[in-house]
């Protein structure tokens, strides 16, 4: 079955010659219209004609395609929003393929160096993609792909800047993918390896622009599958790239020196894991904080007064946030005297993503000796009952979510003195200085 | 044994408190002489107070520390360079931790979100390495940590801004790296997971600062074995992060209805590879274009003027550019015309990086029946020959190298008539327009 791309708009940046010109003839092709944009500047960012742009919105005509040229540069980017919704009525793709270099070692680099590749590269992004998104949400349909480069991910001599600020556009991306995500906004990243003029010269065809082509094409189609992916194409290669964890080292209490001791356990790569999000990463720190609880609880004292994991009072091991309440529970069998202040007790219902209960558990800060369990509150009915899933608290407990803005968007829900929890927190926070 | 910095002097930004405060701390405990600083804004980037910087100052030298204020905006690098050369005349240490936040959806995301958060994070980390980098080259010693985000490494809603900006160091760092390797500069990024005030509040000591700081410590020791390093700490977790690719797939003449056949494979992690350099990267695109050239050896006919891989007259395996030449003499099969105006015979030796010979191609476009084959020409002296090292060769083909820049800096020697090498390349380039 042919992929199509008919009725859709599509904006190709630095689209006068190189790659971009190959994706806007390919995507005229296949019936989209497309906004043929070039500033039409050599690749050192100097001003230039309108002559790129032009002859290949021609090329494109005498196919028998739809185009519109633009000469704006990409930091200008409602300027070429608007010859898209102008000529068209819409825009569905950006592909943020406009580039320059500024080559030059870190030692002789001038801050001008710098600051272009970042407008151009980066600025220039953000601007097209920026002027675009509320076009996309508003039609529930987006694809964006930008261009990253291999000097990005593995750095290159004389590239400070450039591998900066093509590495900045894989976060740009992948951020975009989360926000795009409920608009059907699908944020991509290409890493081209194609031939320079030299290449050619030496009739290397396997860097030819062309054999990138289809992979970004396919990246701005409606049926791709991936979000938030960064992917390669070169000689004829297509490929996937992701970062990967090492499984790295727990160390209870470190100094500098420890970790210079446990350096190759630390570094080691054995064991890689991808990580697919910040809740993944989250979830696995919390884990292996579980775990150096549980060892604490193996190895200490059975002194406090706190209940605790192990045995039949054990935090459950599909909460993540047991972890959370573990901690708190290791603080009050330290010094409990922080929380007699509190003089009250709390419960949290822990939910899964939809609401289900997971688990509750209380803080007995009313009691004579103050403890953290599973369950209801025993001693009375609790001053406060808060419910919040599992995720958002985790996220709460790693600074991820603002408590404010979650309560006000009904993440957090609170029955009882609220207040309270204002008193719980500021107490704490006392406590917290004095100890740093 | 205890690791010190005495002698050595650092320059920590943002450091009037949280992560860059423990870095300060304890760095001058160990004997290093610090510059704290910090400009006193609250973490939304607004103006404020010297008494940050001052207050931790005070701490150091209390502790019979030494240590001094400066106030400068990181994006004024030079100002506080100026700071450590005045103090105490030199620096050895940058670390990169000064950041704002500025969390919005793209959506509602204003121009003024976008350009202070990149030019605190990324003009801020730019600025200061760069006014610090001379003084290590000369002292041909420097350590530079500079601090990303698990937002750039994963992507966070609401921080498109910042984890372009964060992303952006990761590149920024691992080229710094390459430049810095023949000064003994180290330079390696760090992702902190550190509390933030709310998990203080539930006593989650897990995620405090005091577990960064040895990891950071260790990495702008004189002793830190690696560089362009991306390593991770938080909860008493530390470990590494590294790009990894997947097996991909080699997908010949490939439309967009064949990367979407196959995509299964192509964006396949199962086999996960890290790939170390920007050369790497290119060898494996090499070797697979050498294995579609043997494949096409394997199933084509034999006919043709020219010699090619397989039976004695093999192009060795051992040197990468032999798939550069086998492309060669796969374009002369298809069409010899091209060559045929050249008249002259090319001799290239090729050697590796300590100048040692693996092997002679030589490029005979005088005879009759132009070829490309193995060893010295055999129609009497060729005209030019050129010396290069495989990586060189490879690196040019590959547009990594300025072949002008490279013939400068003696990259490529060529003993002969030099000129036919710029014929060799005006003929072909014509003909490649005519094939676009």
């Amino acid at each position: 079955m042919a992929l199509r791309y008919d009725n859709r708009v599509a904006i190709v940046t630095g689209a006068g010659g190189g790659l971009g010109r190959t994706y806007a003839l390919e995507l005229a092709k296949r019936g989209c219209k497309v906004v043929v944009n070039d500033l039409g500047g050599d690749r050192h960012g100097s001003a230039g004609s309108t002559s790129m742009a032009d002859k290949v919105v021609g090329e494109i005509k005498a196919a028998g395609g739809q185009a519109v040229a633009n000469y704006n540069s990409v930091e200008e980017g409602e300027k070429i929003v608007k010859t898209a919704i102008d000529a068209f009525g819409r825009v569905d793709i950006v592909i943020n393929n406009a580039g320059i270099l500024r080559d030059t070692s870190f030692i002789n680099m001038k801050e001008v160096d710098w600051d272009l590749i970042f407008k151009v590269h980066v600025k220039g992004a953000y601007s097209v993609t920026k002027a675009a998104w509320p076009y996309m949400k508003d039609q529930k349909y987006g694809r964006v792909v930008t261009t990253s480069s291999n000097a990005a991910v593995y750095g290159n001599f004389g590239q400070v800047n450039y591998s900066a600020a093509k590495h900045a556009l894989i976060g740009f991306s992948k951020s975009l993918a989360i926000e795009g995500a409920k608009y059907n906004i699908l944020s991509n990243t290409v890493i081209p390896t194609a031939g320079s003029r030299l290449t050619q010269t030496f009739m290397i065809d396997a860097l030819k622009p062309e054999y990138v082509t289809p992979l970004v094409l396919y990246m701005v189609h409606e049926n791709f599958p991936e979000t938030g992916g960064l992917f390669e194409a070169g000689a004829q290669w297509y490929g996937h790239l992701q970062y990967y964890r090492g499984e790295g080292k727990v160390l209870e209490n470190a100094t500098v020196e420890t970790i210079h001791d446990n350096w190759k356990a630390v570094s080691s790569m054995d064991k890689p894991k991808h990580v697919a999000s910040i809740s993944e990463q989250s979830a696995m720190l919390m884990e292996m904080l579980g775990e150096l609880d549980a060892k604490k609880q193996a190895g200490g004292s059975s002194s406090g007064g706190s209940s605790s994991s192990g045995g039949s009072d054990a935090f459950p091991s599909n909460i993540q946030s047991s972890a959370l309440f573990q901690e708190i529970a290791n603080g009050i069998k330290e010094d409990a005297s922080v929380v007699a202040k509190i003089k009250n007790t709390f419960t949290y219902i822990i939910t899964d993503n939809g609401g289900k209960e997971l688990g509750k558990f209380t803080l007995d800060f009313k009691s004579a000796q103050p403890s953290v369990y599973l369950g209801d509150c025993k001693n009375g009915n609790a001053a406060v009952v808060v419910t919040v899933s599992d995720q958002v608290f985790m996220d709460l407990a790693a600074g991820k979510e603002n408590p404010q803005k979650a309560f006000m968007a009904g993440k957090i829900k609170a029955k009882g003195n609220i207040m309270l929890l204002q008193k719980l927190q500021t107490v704490l926070d006392q406590k917290k200085k004095s100890k740093m």
